[in-house]
């Protein structure tokens, strides 16, 4: 006789008031319900007993009395368990995985307001000490840390640093949809080339090598690439949702190792429709980079605290003084000028019509009082085909829009888009691309309106707000030339 | 003299409350505020003079009255619009963009609370309805629409179709935030192969075709490919966090134009850790799909409507008996047993260790009631050597699950992963992995834990919801064998 059964769905309480939990069923088989670390520092169960899983940071054994510090990765904090020395164990080392049950009582220590009396401790995955990378109280830096994609995790700094990007991925999220933004998946393999070639990963079904270009042509019958901006694609949107955004893996094949660069990373981009000038997506980028973080300060204040405190030291008094100033806001030609009559010793001599390279962007940004800036109306020659044409003389420019912010320079960067059919079919026809480009030029044809945009790197923010010094250190597992480990 | 400005950050209601605004510069310079239309709808704002911007989706000039209805995608609703036939003007047509200012008052009319007295009316972009493939007051097939995919979203069901999936991309990440999961980016791409090759797409820079295998070599010093999913990076994580996902676009190079593929889709996975049987992954599987359906469901009650109404009329009742039922659960080999002796003609005959095609997979849900249906414990033959091994006899299993839905299928794919160190060797031995998979069994090493997971693919859960066939018009820019429009 065939049986269908039914699984017992429990619910119990989380760390999030009101929210919908599932259980884990020998909650219900023993007479410890098993808590989060999070949950069982909140204080709400003491006296309660229970059950906690995870990982020891530190074992401190006396003579009369055994202390562990047991940490789940749900919060930065560990919880401190209070044991008789006979309950130790060998395999009791830091690292190791455990299962504690025991009776949550208040702590007369400073540093815990709860701890655990352990009535039973069991190991459930040793950690040989002499083979583990880090060690017990150790603070290993960075780059050591780095060789170690598979197990940073459970060091201190990085597991801080993975709460705090998944907090500032929901803060971004948030920002987005308290105002009005639809979220979109826009493609990551695309036939599109947004900004010019050079760059590109092109796409192709592996296993047939024999001839890339047939391969190519036969899977998707056009070259494809990952995108390098989901741009195109919201502007798609716009002209139906008057404000999208998306937030996704972005690609360029660059073939560097410096400490700015990854080839995968990750783009907050936004589009709005109906703007009037390049201020209403300004205004949109400064409060979504005030607001971001002052969510991600209220959420993540002990992770936080730890990047100000050990990485960098005082970035507390730089983030401040982001927060609380007004972005600033001059011109490229303001800037340049700036520039040439500075009396700084730049690598890169300046001219109107040039690029901005980091060492500019540091130095306008200090002399902004270290305050984010934005750096407005690019020249005409240096931006992609789709920059509005503002229309002036003889300095020829469009409504571009660069934000720089401390330590990491260009943060942010938008454009309005050239809404204007006629012009923006002679730039794409001057550039031989009015045929690849039909679908964009149609765009112009149906209901169309001014719109505009940017886009925000969020491994730079993350170094902006943490005082980071190398990108490969606020991604999970960073993707750079010659490293694709995992 | 360097001008250092400042931009001015107005704050305005937005259609949530308490959130914080940007606001447009214009609404300073005229008596009339800007507002969305949901924002207008909401009838907060009667008496009010404000101006609206939107995309016209209907024009009903009488003698003395002209009535508009304007859309701007904030909702599926319009706003009617009631002017003097004299601001009339024959650019006004169906998908024209339109700026128009008044005083909205409640309305008489049956449909709607609200109305707009316009007072000026200004043709932003014009929309020639002899070009435009939409016409006004029809319903266009789906099939007809997807060939428009830069136009696409101008229609209703299309729009209505993307409001759903970003607010249900919303639910599931409040799913797992409220409930303690971390949210990880894993990579898209990966010199991994987590499930056996051969539908890979692989990576390399372009525009160096002259020798692929070296340039490939040469820039990541592997070959690397698109993910075909998180799991294997979620696992790293769970080591350190107990609970963990991701929910981002993976990748099949599978060669089907078939309604039920896609080479680009979206997958949600969950990693857990702790876990004592293959229940406790089936439990958050089952609250996933309730808790985010019943989100969707209060959110964006009309965009559903819409589908149940013209889309997939009377999939209302079927979705009703999805979420008020338990999820049944069978064996695998209980549902061999079952398709055995069933009377059915099924193409593909069956046996126990073969794998279930769509038919089986159908036949088992309608046999369970139309009521999603786990099927655990699988053939350790057809199951990736991560799975867990159930150590049974004669009919060797692993601790595998999938969750098959009506209409679609298998929604949901998950195991518990094999945590045992040398039975995990002797797997990836056998099947000469060993090396590659270094790294993965040495998390088996430093504090090991049973853990598992699952992943759901996203386009196929917005199908079970919505009853929408087929799989390309659940998702905004599909890629599939022969198309990579955009």
């Amino acid at each position: 006789m065939l049986q269908v059964r039914s699984v017992n769905i429990l619910r119990r309480r989380s760390c999030v008031p009101g929210s919908i939990v599932f259980n884990f069923k020998y909650c219900c088989h023993t007479a410890f319900r098993k808590l989060r670390i999070c949950e069982a520092l909140s204080g709400d169960e003491v006296g309660e007993h229970v059950k906690i899983q995870g990982w020891v940071r530190s074992v401190r054994a006396q003579k009369n009395v055994l202390f562990l510090d047991v940490n789940d990765g749900s919060t930065k904090k560990s919880l401190q368990v209070v044991a008789d020395p006979e309950l130790n164990d060998k395999n009791l080392t830091f690292g190791s995985s455990v299962q504690i049950s025991g009776s949550l009582t208040r702590s007369s220590h400073k540093k815990q307001n709860v701890e655990l009396q352990a009535r039973q401790i069991q190991v459930v995955g040793q950690c040989n000490p002499l083979d583990f990378p880090f060690k017990v109280k150790e603070r290993h830096d960075m780059e050591y840390i780095r060789q170690f994609p598979h197990l940073r995790c459970k060091t201190n700094t990085f597991s801080s640093l993975l709460r705090i990007r998944s907090e500032a991925t929901s803060a971004v999220q948030a920002f987005f949809k308290e105002n009005g933004f639809l979220h979109i998946h826009t493609p990551i393999i695309t036939s599109n080339d947004c900004e010019g070639a050079g760059e590109l990963f092109k796409v192709e079904p592996s296993g047939q090598d024999k001839n890339p270009e047939e391969t190519q042509l036969h899977f998707f019958s056009v070259p494809t690439f990952l995108t390098v901006s989901g741009q195109l694609h919201l502007e798609v949107m716009t002209g139906a949702f008057s404000r999208v955004y998306t937030f996704g893996p972005t690609f360029r094949a660059e073939n560097s190792q410096s400490r700015h660069h990854l080839t995968e990373f990750y783009m907050v981009e936004a589009e709005i429709a109906f703007t009037e000038s390049l201020e209403d997506i300004m205004m949109v980028m400064e409060n979504l980079f005030k607001s971001t973080t002052e969510r991600v300060l209220d959420k993540c204040a002990d992770d936080v605290h730890l990047f100000h405190k050990y990485v960098a030291p005082g970035h507390w008094d730089s983030l401040h003084v982001m927060l609380k100033n007004k972005f600033k806001v001059i011109t490229y030609s303001e800037a340049i000028d700036l520039l040439n009559r500075s009396s700084e010793n730049f690598v890169f001599k300046t001219e109107w019509g040039c690029d901005l390279q980091k060492e500019h962007e540091h130095y306008l940004v200090k002399h902004c009082g270290d305050v984010p800036v934005f750096v407005i109306n690019y020249p005409y020659e240096l931006k992609p085909f789709y920059a509005r044409d503002n229309n002036d003389d003889p300095c020829h420019t469009v409504a571009a829009v660069d934000l720089l912010v401390p330590g990491v320079g260009e943060l942010c960067g938008g454009t309005l888009r050239e809404e204007r059919e006629e012009l923006l079919r002679t730039r794409l026809a001057n550039a031989d691309m009015e045929e690849p480009y039909q679908w964009y030029l149609e765009l112009r044809q149906f209901g169309s309106v001014p719109h505009g945009g940017f886009g925000m790197g969020f491994e730079r923010y993350l170094q902006c707000v943490l005082g980071v010094n190398n990108i490969k250190d606020v991604i999970p597992f960073p993707r750079f030339s010659h490293s694709c480990r995992l």
